[in-house]
């Protein structure tokens, strides 16, 4: 098998999973009973935030555990625009944006709040001159993913972070999910106040995930409850969860640097390969993007036929984002960049991990060459 | 050790991590994603929710997976009370309620909806004749526990149930997470339109849960985005947790009658023996009760004192709620019941699960009565 929809999801490491079924079985107690047995869940859980903490350089209290980025993206988004509505009514965020954002703008739009959504230009990205001219003295938050899900753009967050850093007004909200491991981002003193991150992307356990809120951020629960995540997100805590995503963040970032090295060799491999393939057209910019994802068109087939193609040789690829890829249609975010609605139908992602070796792409990109020409063919 | 702390959280059935760890690395991919690999998983999650239904006499479109059952209640609350706003403000729950479902109302009264507390007697049960005093045309929702988590008093679901069939402008919501597979409840033509459970309470994993909708009834998500779980909790599936879930399910729901009788004998056990032990005032009513649950208080001793008494002899029982375990003072669910706080916080909560033991029980009896008196003495 040849695993390339990595930013659909990634195997998780054998030894999250090791974690995963040591902590179910040996700290199975409530971290918030109060016995020695629950005590020592909840030490356990404070060491797991300890070392998240300690990994992304921030203070433990500033990190909530979820269940996963699409919670965080939604508790994010939704808990600041309550929180701080007494202030101000606008929201700042782009058109190209993962589901979990853009429908929680929505939501926000139908209980009254005012929602710029920003341009992006051919290479799918913002410009800090758009978010500077939109932004506004009413407006209380901001909100941009890092790395766009299905093109790989870099957006200019570090910038807008140093523009909102003198704006104590304005909470401002990072989608990293995408970006982690993969295009490092600095969380302290970057103006960022909030930042999503999914476990199950860093080839940790599913249902899991990490909101870091930057201390004096205020946020309103959408789960409330037994006052869990320091009143930020109740709910009995899944330490198996926790403890088995903890280990696979460390597991990750060990080998971060030599990871994000080894995934732009491949990506170079594979712009190199798609280059010899007729009708091949990148849409992924070649400057200012994701090491892990190429996104492109192979004109004249659509984009759901290649990926049904290669699946016959257990090669994995996908159309568009997993979370919007039963929509009938092209991507909304190709569409965004300009790209004509035929072509963008014609778009596969291309996602790799740490684990993914140059064999491996030299084999995706002959068999792709191979069932390009058979369905010419076939469709001539 | 002896495990006596279960409506807290109970230990995972080693089978529900089997299946865990087996979909973890076999059935990885994301269900959204079209190709066949992730078709695998989807295919798995169908017949996850299948039989989820089954087993709980329901129609698949009615299972909606969450991470827990303080999303569930939130889900299930939040989401009814915003979806029917525009039908009336009131809503209805009870004074005895768990945090997740008592914090969501005090959230929803913030935003301008009315809410009526339902009083309780000394048993701790509402009267179906203050519930219906309270019911009014603009009565949206009316949120009630089925088994106390403290006490195990049962209220009465059914018979509001059946009152509220003929309203169908009032959703209702049960909250089933401390009765599930210890005091049956039938959903199907019930009058129940929302009901949670979680799943690890009854030995599933972590961060898992279960929200019947009922079809016809809608919920606001929380959790918006790539439309999972029929737009009503989106997010990347935790297709493990909800496989091990279900699995623990089955197994539960497959000993449920002998279960239930044993549980029963160990209460009854539990009683004769609590009965012999001087200042011991039971609070859980001896009719119209769960089976899983004693509440008593060791009057002269504080519960905090007992509870680490008693751990060192590695018997593990709780204060009050895990959830609201370690806020200062006395249980507000006694106090409600007309309870003097002094006897409150003298409380201990006994919780059992299938697997407990005759032995378990005489031996944490024998255990009690020891370190009753030892305290007694010191504190003289």
């Amino acid at each position: 098998m040849i695993y390339l929809d990595n930013s659909a999801t990634t195997k998780p490491y054998s030894e999250a999973m090791d974690t995963y079924r040591t902590v179910s079985e040996q700290f199975f107690a409530n971290p918030s009973s109060i016995h020695s047995l629950g005590g020592k869940s909840e030490s356990l859980l404070s060491k797991s935030r300890e070392q998240v903490a300690r990994l992304l350089g921030v203070d433990d209290g500033e990190i909530v555990f979820t269940s996963g980025g699409t919670e965080g993206n939604n508790l994010a988004i939704k808990g600041a625009a309550l929180a701080y509505r007494s202030r101000g009514r606008h929201l700042i965020t782009t058109c190209v944006e993962h589901a979990s954002s853009m429908n929680a703008f929505r939501q926000l739009e139908e209980m009254g709040f005012e929602v710029t959504y920003l341009p992006v230009d051919h290479d799918g990205r913002i410009s800090f001159e758009d978010f500077k001219k939109a932004y506004r003295k009413d407006t209380i938050l901001v909100s941009i993913m890092h790395v766009n899900n299905e093109v790989g753009t870099i957006q200019p967050v570090r910038e807008i972070g140093e523009f909102l850093k003198t704006k104590p007004t304005t909470v401002f909200h990072v989608d990293h999910v995408q970006g982690f491991a993969k295009v490092p981002l600095q969380l302290k003193n970057s103006g960022i106040d909030l930042c999503t991150i999914s476990g199950h992307k860093f080839h940790g356990p599913k249902g899991t995930g990490i909101l870091y809120v930057r201390q004096g951020t205020v946020i309103a629960p959408l789960l409330s409850g037994g006052g869990q995540e320091g009143e930020r997100r109740s709910g009995t805590e899944n330490l198996p969860g926790i403890a088995g995503m903890v280990r696979a963040l460390r597991m990750t970032l060990e080998h971060e640097k030599d990871g994000i090295a080894h995934l732009s060799d491949l990506q170079a491999q594979l712009r190199k390969g798609l280059s010899g393939i007729e009708n091949a057209v990148i849409h992924t910019p070649v400057s200012g993007a994701a090491p892990h994802i190429v996104n492109v068109s192979l004109k004249g087939i659509r984009s759901e036929v290649l990926v049904h193609a290669l699946e016959k040789d257990e090669i994995y690829v996908s159309t568009k984002s997993a979370c919007s890829s039963k929509d009938s249609g092209a991507s909304d975010i190709l569409m965004a960049m300009g790209i004509p609605e035929e072509e963008a139908a014609q778009a596969i992602r291309i996602s790799t991990a740490f684990e993914n070796t140059n064999e491996e792409i030299a084999a995706f990109l002959s068999a792709l060459a191979e069932n390009v020409q058979q369905l010419k063919t076939v469709m001539r």
